[in-house]
Parts: C-alpha cells; sequence; structure tokens
C-alpha cells in the first residue's frame, strides 16, 4: 500500500530557515551554498529520485536575511515550483562551457557584499555534489568574497528534528517493522540469502515504502563476516545467523534498523551475544540523557558488553538518522558532539564473537528530555528461530 | 526470483585499468584519485549498497603503472578482499581530525614523484566524494605535486563497454521489459500513481532486480507535466497518458528507460505524438553509426520529430548509461563528443504537447560497427491502452 507523504506545511521550512540564518548570521557568514539532496530536500522540500542521475548539478542559496533562491536546471522547474520556494533560476542543462556557473556565481555576488563571506558544508559527512572545477570558477566570479565552512551551520540545525520530521522517521520505522512481521514467509532454511534480500526489499515497499534505498545483512554460522556486502546466492542452513538491515524511505525520511534470526536452531554463543547486545541498548533506552555526548553513549554500550563478558565491535555503535540513512554524530570514543532533545539516532552495539564473525543489534530513537522514545518496535528480547 | 551476478573475471578488471594507465600516461599524469562509487566499483568490482550513508569516505589509487591500491575504511576490508585488488590499506573511520587523509596522502606520495602530477576528476558529471576540507588537506600534503583534471581519463575509458558490461545492461533490460509486461496488472482506470509505481518496483523486484535505484514517471490528460515527480496519490482516469521510467539494477549496471499507455482511449494527439516519437527513434535505431557525434544524434531525432510536425523537447534526446543510471555524452546540440563502437546509449526523443504536457519515449542501445542495437525489448509501435 504506497501512501505518498503529505507535503510539510510552509512554516516547518520557515522555522528551519530561520534557525540556519540565525547560524549564519553568528558566524559572520552572508550566504549558505548547498548542493546535495539531503541539504535542498531540507530546505525546500524538494523531493525527487532523480538525483540518481549525476548528470546536473543543482545549487540552493540560503542568504542570512531574505528567502532562498533555488539556481536549477530548467528540468526541475515544474517540481521546485510546487514547494514553498518563490525565487526560482533556472538554466537549460546540460550546456557545456557554463553549466550553471555563471547563474549561480551572479545570484551569489546578489546576496554577498564584496566584503562578505560565502559559506560552503565542507567538514565531515559533507560533499559538494559539483564539478570542482565549476566550484573553482564560480569562486573565482565571487573575488574578493571569501569561502568559509559552513558544516557547523548546517549540522547543528538538521541534526534536532521537528515534530513533523519525527513523524515521517517513525513512519518509515512502521514500514520496516510491518516488513520484519512477514519474515517468516521470507527467510529460512534452504532459502539462499539473495531471495531473501528481494523478498525483503518487495515485502517493504508492500508495507507502504516510497522505495527502499537500503538493504544490507548477512549470514553465516554463529554470525556473520560483514554487514555491507550484497547478498550471495547461498541457501541458509540450520544454526546459521542472519541479520537484515534497512534504510526505507517513506516521505523522503530514512528509517536505518537491523534484526537478527537464527535458522532452525540458536547457538548458545549466539544467544549469549545476542542477550548481551539486547542488555547493552536496554542501558542506552534507559539512561541516555540530553546533555551526554556522542561518547558517553559509545561508554555505556562497550561498558555493558564488556560486564556481559563479549567482546564490542571496533567501529562506531551509533548514529544520527534522518533526511539521510546516517547523519552524525558517530557514538565513537572521539566524538564529543553533545547530545541534544530532539536528536533522532540508531543504537547500535556489535560484539566480535570471532576473527570475521559477528553480530549487530540495531534501534531507532528519539531523545527527549526524559530520555530516549523508541521510533521502531523493540526488537525480541531473545534471539528469533526461524524454521 | 534474485539472481545475483557472478563476479567479473579478473581480466576485465585489468583491461579497464589498462585502459586508464594508457591514458594516464599519454597525459603525462602519474596517478588517478577516484572518490566515488561508480568509478570505484568499475576499476575494482567493489559492489555495495553501503554507499547510502554519507558518513565515510573511500578512495581507489591507479597509478599510471603498478596495480591500484584501495584506501578504505576498515568496515570494508572483509567486502574489498574479495575483489582482485590486493593492495588494500585501511583506517578506522570515522576518525575525528583524520578521517583517511594522513593514510590517502600517504599512497599518494608513495606513487607520484615530487615532480609529478595527481589526476583528479573535476569536469561534468563528476564529482569528489569526500569533504572539501580533507582534499584540500591531501593537497598540502602532496606539495610540490601538481593537481590535474583527468575527467577524460575516466569517461572516454568508462563509455565504450565491454562485452561482459553490454551482457550486464541487457540483464537490467530484460529485468524492465518483464516488468513492463506485467502492467496490465499494475495500472489501469482507477488506480492510484503512488500505488503504481510502488507495484512496479515490486514487479522489477520480482522480476530479478537486485535493487530499484530509479522509478520515476508520470501521468496527465493526453500527457505528462514532468518526469522527475514522486507518485501523487491521484487515481488514474479516462483519457490520461501514464508514463513510467525506471533505472533497474542488476549486478551494479542499470537500465533506462521508459513506457507509455494510454489509459481507457488515447486521444488523437497524445497517439500522433508517440508516433512521431517513436518514428523519430527508428530513424535512430536504422542510421545511427560510429563517427557521428551527440550532436548529430540530437539532429537526426529533431529532424525526424519536426517532419512529423512535433515540437521537440528542449532537454537533452538521449545519453550514456552503465554503471550510472546516466552518463555522458548527451544528445544535445553543443555535444560534439564522438559516438563510438561499443558505447551504450539511451535514445530518448521528447515532445512538447502544449505548455506543461509533454511525452518522452526511451530506448537503450548499444552501438556496433553496423549500427544500434537494441538492449531491451523495443516499445509497442502503437500507443497501448489499458483498461
Amino acid at each position: 500500500m504506497a501512501e505518498t507523504a503529505a507535503r510539510f506545511p510552509d512554516s516547518e521550512f520557515r522555522t528551519r530557515v530561520e534557525a540556519l540564518q540565525t547560524r549564519l548570521r553568528a558566524a559572520d557568514t552572508d550566504a549558505l551554498l548547498l548542493t546535495g539532496a539531503a541539504d535542498i530536500f531540507y530546505v525546500t522540500g524538494f523531493l525527487t529520485r532523480f538525483w540518481e542521475s549525476p548528470a546536473r548539478p543543482w545549487f540552493v542559496v540560503v542568504p542570512a536575511r531574505g528567502a532562498p533562491i533555488a539556481v536549477i536546471p530548467s528540468i526541475g522547474l515544474d517540481l521546485m515550483s510546487q514547494t514553498w520556494l518563490r525565487d526560482i533560476r533556472t538554466w537549460d542543462a546540460p550546456t557545456p562551457g557554463d553549466d550553471g556557473v555563471s547563474l549561480l556565481a551572479e545570484t551569489l555576488r546578489s546576496v554577498i557584499p564584496e566584503s562578505g563571506r560565502l559559506g560552503v558544508p565542507m567538514g565531515a559527512e559533507t560533499a559538494l555534489r559539483m564539478p570542482m572545477a565549476d566550484f573553482q570558477h564560480v569562486i573565482a566570479q565571487l573575488t574578493p568574497r571569501r569561502i568559509v565552512d559552513a558544516t557547523d551551520v548546517i549540522q547543528r540545525v538538521r541534526e534536532i528534528k521537528s515534530d513533523a520530521e519525527v513523524e515521517r522517521i517513525r513512519a518509515a520505522c512502521r514500514v520496516a517493522d510491518a516488513a520484519f512481521a512477514q519474515i517468516g514467509d521470507i527467510a529460512g532454511c534452504g532459502i539462499p540469502l539473495d531471495q531473501i534480500f528481494s523478498d525483503f526489499q518487495i515485502a517493504l515497499l508492500a508495507a507502504g515504502a516510497d522505495w527502499v534505498s537500503y538493504v544490507a545483512g548477512g549470514a553465516g554460522r554463529g554470525g556473520y563476516r560483514d554487514v555491507i556486502s550484497p547478498a550471495p546466492h547461498r541457501p541458509l542452513v540450520r544454526g546459521d545467523v542472519l541479520m537484515l538491515d534497512t534504510g526505507a524511505v517513506k516521505g523522503g525520511y530514512f528509517c536505518d534498523f537491523d534484526r537478527n534470526f537464527a535458522i532452525r536452531e540458536a547457538g548458545d554463543e549466539a544467544r549469549r551475544t545476542y542477550d548481551a547486545l539486547y542488555a547493552a541498548t536496554e542501558t542506552v533506552l534507559q539512561d541516555l540523557r540530553p546533555g551526554m555526548t556522542a561518547a558517553d553513549a559509545h561508554r555505556m554500550l562497550t561498558g555493558s558488553l564488556e560486564k556481559s563478558g563479549v567482546q564490542p565491535g571496533g567501529g562506531r555503535l551509533g548514529h544520527g538518522l534522518g533526511v539521510t540513512l546516517t547523519e552524525w554524530p558517530s557514538f565513537i570514543p572521539a566524538d564529543h558532539t553533545e547530545l541534544r532533545e530532539g536528536m533522532v539516532l540508531t543504537v547500535e552495539p556489535g560484539a566480535v564473537i570471532a576473527p570475521g564473525r559477528m553480530m549487530v543489534h540495531e534501534e531507532n530513537i528519539v531523545l527527549r528530555a526524559s530520555g530516549p522514545e523508541l521510533l521502531n518496535r523493540r526488537a525480541a528480547a531473545e534471539l528469533p528461530v526461524l524454521g
């Protein structure tokens, strides 16, 4: 059952842009240049799978005061006109030699004084989605204006989700909950993993996903080797642990959680590891509070895992979530980002069972003043066994 | 039915790398830096949906002589070890402050002499998938080596498909052919467009797509407004023209073609437009030859459409296809890229019926010495009518 989420009210976008502008002005920056699908959707509501085509660059300029300006290929005019943006400037892309460069430069010059500064996200978890040579041409046409890093401007705003955003993510989680509830029809002994990946994607769509941007997982005896591989054509066998992880999309927002299943029988080690992962997650669900840091969350998880006699996974044990499958911060010892009310996060403890054999467990939460609120249905307290 | 394509033989990748290295040496460039999913898959065979997470950068370095080197987050080590690459260097990402920067710089310094040059794709249809600040730090650590644009190196090689690649694209086309063959069960009068998008994605998965990276389309009375929007919750009505466009993925390769259908009845104008689009495509299928340019293909299509009394669409009327949904060149008057044997291309004439009402028609071909060879089943010669 497809059901596309209603458009956010204009007030939602105005609030977002005001928050960006407050930070722009505080950083003495005159405008913010956005080039990526997530940032542009966040500011405008412009939602399309056309980003899959690398052919054309798209730009949104958020001045420190006044309305955002879209500078986009004319193929997107109709769709952008349905958003709250009123200032939409287009060119016929692709145009070899000047693919939006002079139009973007002219727009930026009009909102940034000569003594002013353009903010561009350049830090961790950002990428400039336009040809680098074109960016250099734009900069050259902005002289003597200065270019500064604006990663903080966009990330400190995007990381706090409005109630409307939380509802979108909850809707995406509900889709995955419904698909996981069908797992008995999808996975089992003798069924090849690639078939399971395919049928799980079908179940996500049937449960209402607009599209399925991410499905990964793994399967192996008592644990799996890695969690990012495409599925091989290998039938599940008794004693396997199967993990499925999904980023289904609903109204432009992602869920990102996984589930583990034992095939026919759960070995003692797999059960003990699952229990440890479940307990570590439970600790965070009980005790995480605004004001703690991402590093604190990591410490809570590793502490609990070690108490259970399990070796914590080496990677990050949780992260932000929302307009992309993963967002900052990272639950790692070196990330001291403050966890604030309204952040949507994944809690993702992992355990190394043996070299080349691991298990991970993931839940999605929104952080409230009183602690975490689950956005998906909590995993089963004991490792489920499939037939 | 999921069936993951077998891995390419190592010789396939060796041939690709030798072609890149020949061009690197001809351009007096000592190494090529790749950061994007498509380029890295092309050189290594590393295929994962994990690119959906913007958190971590990934690098592959192709020296002008010798084997490629992967410089990647340790989470990808297991999967990269299954490719033909033997030199894989990892760091535990994310590492705030030095997220692969010094490891990449060290690697580049080891393969580029101080007087040498690093090639980075910076031109049209490229983007650097790493934080810009980190790229600047890498460059600083390479001094006095020079950075040059290597767009031509990667694009002139990737645009010619091997037989093995053509077979992958053909397999993706077959998936979409099979899904379109089910259209009578998916679309019809009274069915909302979002439901059709959802069921069409399910049909693509059921027909064997590994995943569905792109579905778009439109519907409207006698034509549609645009071709990139998500589907609204609007039931189809008699007289609508429905268009569905898909980029289904099989073994890492895309198809990209669309189909049009009239709902209950086809109006005279829609039928005439369809006939004109079909005839324009037919002209290209008959007459396109290696040695012509992208601009020539555009001229053939617009010439045929105008002869049929139809106004050609303003955008590009065809493009490359393969490891991404769209690749260069573009069938536009300004693109004088030579069309060469082995290029896989879409032929995509569009027609403007009235302001805000259009139709497009798309087929996928491989260009042979003797002319185009269709990779998908040719569209029906007359606009099909659904119940």
